[in-house]
């Protein structure tokens, strides 16, 4: 087998003592480093009662260590390899869970939301890269034939277009999402809430084994480890950290699929909303994310998906002519553009500073601009113009 | 036939030199009395060319007074009235349509959006009481069985709880609402583009005759008038303005039902859209107005078009118990709540200003308030919660 350092493996226990998410865990992980986090959890010295009991319990069930070294030999044999921060596979983006915090978090699952410690991965690529251009489609397994349909679409135009599809392993839109983007060769990566030996569900069996060959399967959970239900919430902070945006497809009310967006937009993420029938059950939770969330986008398909995760100068796998205007402005021009908020007004002065240019040249080159409609005058200041960040690709 | 003073032959002679909307002639009727206005124009002092021209080929038509009798003769024949203001049916609300400016005007119709002159009026209601407590409800022609049934639904519903539906004359949506509400034995309201002896599509033939006996055919067009297709986009004006609010429940790109939703936008109305399949052409309109737009609200039913259109204390006909928090506030806190804003915050002593009441007593009362969960303190002042005015009916 490969060899672990005693970092990798104290992680790996930490993991099976704790769930991960587990604020205080992750604290001492970070404030001592993982291994005396363990010995510390180990000798009773948890920072809370819940934990000392719940470090007791699992304890009964073996020594942490020697268990974490049987999860990496299991790996191992079935040719998953575990990630760790500090690899250059390990995705950055997920460390951003240290600030998230949930508006009015009820339940434990909202409050425990701490960065993970290790991911297993299964599949060819690196997480990390395979994660920087990344969209998360996520739904209702009871989804409806419309529901189908659109997860399938996004997740072959998303392919299509070079992005990975990220979503959970469960039937319906998440199976339909990661089906649109292998018909499209793409690359598309299941966040699992159980060991990556044992997809759940078994009905998924087929899709999971081509995921793994050509995509990725993720989980935080070592081999063998089972789905219990509480792991897919606890779950779903990784799908929406670990990707540039979040898309909700369909949702019944107060669903899964919808926390998974919750925490897209508490992360300031770009999270969007497909709507639907206003008939269908299984719009609810969808209808429900755009009346209460300002911030949740309503997205009618591929195109305004792109235009929300991609940034300017990002879009070039689309094929487009000569005619972008963006692409005729000189570098100053093209710096101010790019330096310009994606939604609301900027003034000179922060837009001055922002591009890094003299108030003098924003001045000139924004009438320039305004004259070629990359950018509109307000009241208040300047905003960015459709034209300027919208791909040319079909609606 | 009923005798008609100058000043309503003139009003009526007056929409026929040019078409209703105008703002140039709605300024001289009022600059100068409709009479007055009236003499200037076909003495060819219009103030502006176009004008001048327009009322010429009017004028080689016939007498302006002699047809503007003609058409009063008309009306009485056929059991019509019109109203003009200063009669109690002349609904006050569309002279709002004065200070309507639309962004960014690209047509006559988006310029010439003045007020009314006259009114022609079938059926046995008031104008103005029927207008009172009314919600447009607006749509495509070529809807799909999915629109047409949320139509009759909401029209059903406006009717049941003693709204006011308006909407136009046309297939699809328009006659779906009317049928909903004539379902229910409620009043509605189709706003003609031509005259009310020719309502059109003949299609719809049977609906009007139904309209005209429980309900009220309007136009600002005099009997015999025919449909010219700009006028359809006059007429929206005052869908618009003459509603509490509109709801837009299909529409294509750019069609005229999205237009009469930016005009009761530009008029600060409630303005609802209900949203659909995203593959669905029909649906395409409603979406991007719900993107483009930040006030446009989503709504997926009756039960939260009431909730923007209706005001605390004006939900009387919705059975509810006596287990609505407002129902037992004291005069002050009712006061209070009824002084919040819809959206956004207040800060207390603004409060105290809507509300007429000591910033001492304003504080006390709030923290009732917020221990009733009827506001929520934010950083920037207290908001209304949602319980505060939600009618307890079912969704």
């Amino acid at each position: 087998m490969s060899t672990y350092d005693e970092t990798t493996l104290a992680r790996v226990a930490l993991t099976w003592l704790a769930e991960p998410g587990t604020r205080s865990v992750w604290k001492l992980a970070a404030e001592l480093g993982p291994a005396a986090a363990l010995d510390l959890l180990l000798d009773g010295g948890a920072p809370e009662q819940g934990l000392r009991d719940s470090v007791a319990a699992r304890g009964q069930a073996g020594a942490a260590r020697a268990i974490a070294t049987e999860a990496l030999k299991r790996a191992d044999r079935l040719g998953a390899r575990v990630v760790v921060p500090g690899d250059d596979e390990w995705p950055g983006t997920v460390e951003q869970l240290r600030h998230l915090r949930l508006p009015a978090p009820r339940r434990r699952v909202d409050v425990e939301t701490a960065p993970p410690l290790c991911f297993w991965v299964r599949g060819p690529w690196p997480l990390a890269e395979t994660l920087e251009r990344s969209v998360a489609v996520v739904g209702a397994r009871a989804a409806t034939p419309y529901g189908l349909h659109v997860a399938t679409e996004l997740g072959y135009g998303l392919a299509d277009r070079e992005w990975t599809v990220v979503s959970g392993g469960a039937f319906g839109i998440d199976a339909a999402a990661h089906r649109g983007a292998l018909s499209a060769g793409g690359r598309t990566v299941a966040v699992l809430a159980c060991g990556v030996d044992r997809p759940y569900p078994m009905g998924n069996t087929a899709l999971f084994d081509r995921i793994a060959d050509v995509g990725l399967l993720v989980s935080e959970w070592p081999p063998g480890a089972e789905p219990l239900r509480p792991r897919f919430l606890i779950r779903n902070r990784v799908i929406a950290a670990g990707t540039r945006g979040t898309v909700l497809v369909e949702a019944a009310a107060r669903s899964g699929a919808t926390q998974t967006t919750r925490r897209a937009l508490a992360l300031h993420r770009p999270t969007m909303v497909v709507p639907g029938p206003v008939t269908s059950a299984m719009s609810v939770g969808a209808h429900e994310l755009l009346r209460d969330e300002p911030d949740a986008r309503l997205v009618t398909g591929l195109a305004q998906v792109l235009e929300e995760v991609g940034r300017i100068g990002e879009l070039a796998p689309v094929p487009r002519g000569p005619d972008r205007p963006v692409d005729l402005l000189d570098d100053d021009a093209r710096a101010l553009v790019e330096a310009m908020p994606r939604r609301g007004t900027v003034d000179v002065d922060d837009l001055a500073a922002r591009a890094g240019l003299a108030v003098r040249t924003v001045l000139r080159k924004m009438s320039l601009l305004e004259e070629l409609a990359l950018v509109v005058r307000r009241e208040d200041g300047y905003a960015l113009a459709a034209a300027a960040y919208r791909p040319h690709v079909p609606r």
